[in-house]
């Protein structure tokens, strides 16, 4: 199942794509469930699962204006230098944990909608990744139970400004600008992609692949991520873990290439799906 | 006016502290305000003064359980090394912006709730600071303009685990454990503390103090902090800027003075109020 949420006449709701139209969840389920995070939190992917199955769509996809998969998660957590190819790029020793940030929801956009390059910076960067949404809560999830907890997978873009990244040595600001990561356009269930499943993750700016990695490739794997996030803090139906970036980023190569007004970039989880935005710049 | 969080017989209410009684505003004002972002959202902070001009409590404060000052802010900002005699005892060099990262809403307890040591690390130390929290939202906030965008002040109690904080250079994880931060008892609005007033701020473990300072000792102070975050993301009703801690923190004295089961850690302003919390080992 392909689960994504939007906004349609004015209305916020949740649904399911099948072909090119989308079954409206949040209609068909209106006193029960009002987003993805109420039906997992309610453990109902089986029951939106069985509503799905048959049905035909309430909306065109066309018509729909996407949101974030999840607009409002109660954690995003994001995992920083988690590919070889990155770290070498970018010249960070190893390090023996994950490297923990977060994004605030207000920072991300859904597919479609413009990602915002602010003026005060011309150092606005591309970062594909794949989100991991979390269904099942849990605490202290052994790397064998991970699979349970997760309700399924998207593209995700990280996008970065770099120079506010660097103020500090804490990443805080260039990773939370306005309207600057993208999260879409659905999350595919669990229950289309198997455990473990090597997922295949491409970055293209205005058509030109950039980025091209396998999760197989990540340092620290989604199992291990898990583990360790979930050893600090509880994970809650809704939380997003974002698991890092490939090699190819805009700010290491030679010359540089961010991201300007007019371009489109693109993050593929061919097994998922392809998360589209323009970029805009910011009148002010 | 103080105003709080609370829980009394299985309800979760906001409400004013008049002596040693609430008034119950969530009750006062059902069905229109739930909470105290619901009320700082529609700007009612001089309603609520009225509402409290004269009332009579209505429940004992003895009674009341404390929830965090806001239990689920939007977003909660964490300032690093913002007093050059924390500067001084970690052995930083001076940056030129911020330090800024996040906690999560659910790593914060409030007033005379235990703050949870973990079993996988016994590096838990306290950090007192004054917690700033927003009421007017908005974007790209000048200096001069910043007061009015402030809806009070509070303690904050930003409990580290500093082993986890040094797993990598990002300070995620040991920001984060569950529970390990506070946040309370009440934030005192800004009609009672005038714009750019100095606050006297004190940390005490076990009755002895470990930090003391003033608002004016901070490196970017609270007219710079609001302009630089609120140029990267726009600041909304009930955003916490938790504004950093002084020198005086456990892991940097001799020998280390962390904090373990059965001890008792205050953070006091002395315009605001005292912040106290036991400090319980986990069961695992």
């Amino acid at each position: 199942m392909k689960l994504l949420s939007f906004k349609i006449d004015g209305r916020e709701s949740f649904g399911a794509v099948v072909g090119d139209e989308v079954v409206d969840l949040g209609r068909r389920f209106e006193g029960r469930f009002v987003t993805i995070v109420d039906a997992l939190r309610a453990d109902a992917l089986g029951e939106l699962d069985r509503a799905v199955a048959g049905a035909t769509g309430d909306h065109a996809l066309a018509d729909i204006e996407f949101l974030p998969v999840i607009p409002n998660p109660p954690k995003i957590i994001c995992i920083g230098v988690n590919y070889e190819t990155h770290r070498n790029e970018i010249g960070r020793d190893p390090s023996a944990k994950p490297m923990v940030f977060a994004r605030f929801p207000i920072s991300q956009v859904g597919h479609g909608e413009p990602m915002i390059a602010p003026p005060e910076s011309g150092t606005y960067d591309y970062e594909g990744e794949i989100a991991v949404i979390i269904g099942k809560p849990g605490r202290r999830i052994s790397q064998a139970d991970c699979w349970d907890h997760i309700a399924g997978y998207a593209p995700y873009n990280d996008g970065s400004i770099r120079e506010w990244q660097r103020h500090t040595p804490q990443w805080g600001p260039g990773k939370n600008w306005y309207k600057t990561g993208a999260f879409g356009p659905w999350m595919t269930t669990r229950g289309e992609i198997a455990d473990d499943q090597d997922l295949h993750l491409k970055t293209r700016l205005n058509g030109v692949e950039v980025q091209n990695a396998k999760s197989s490739d990540m340092i620290f794997k989604i199992p291990e991520l898990i583990e360790y996030c979930s050893t600090f803090i509880p994970l809650e139906a809704g939380d997003v873990i974002v698991t890092g970036t490939p090699g190819g980023v805009g700010v290491r190569r030679e010359p540089k290439l961010f991201m300007k007004d007019g371009d489109v970039v693109e993050v593929e989880i061919t097994e998922v799906g392809v998360l589209s935005n323009p970029i805009r710049a910011e009148a002010v």
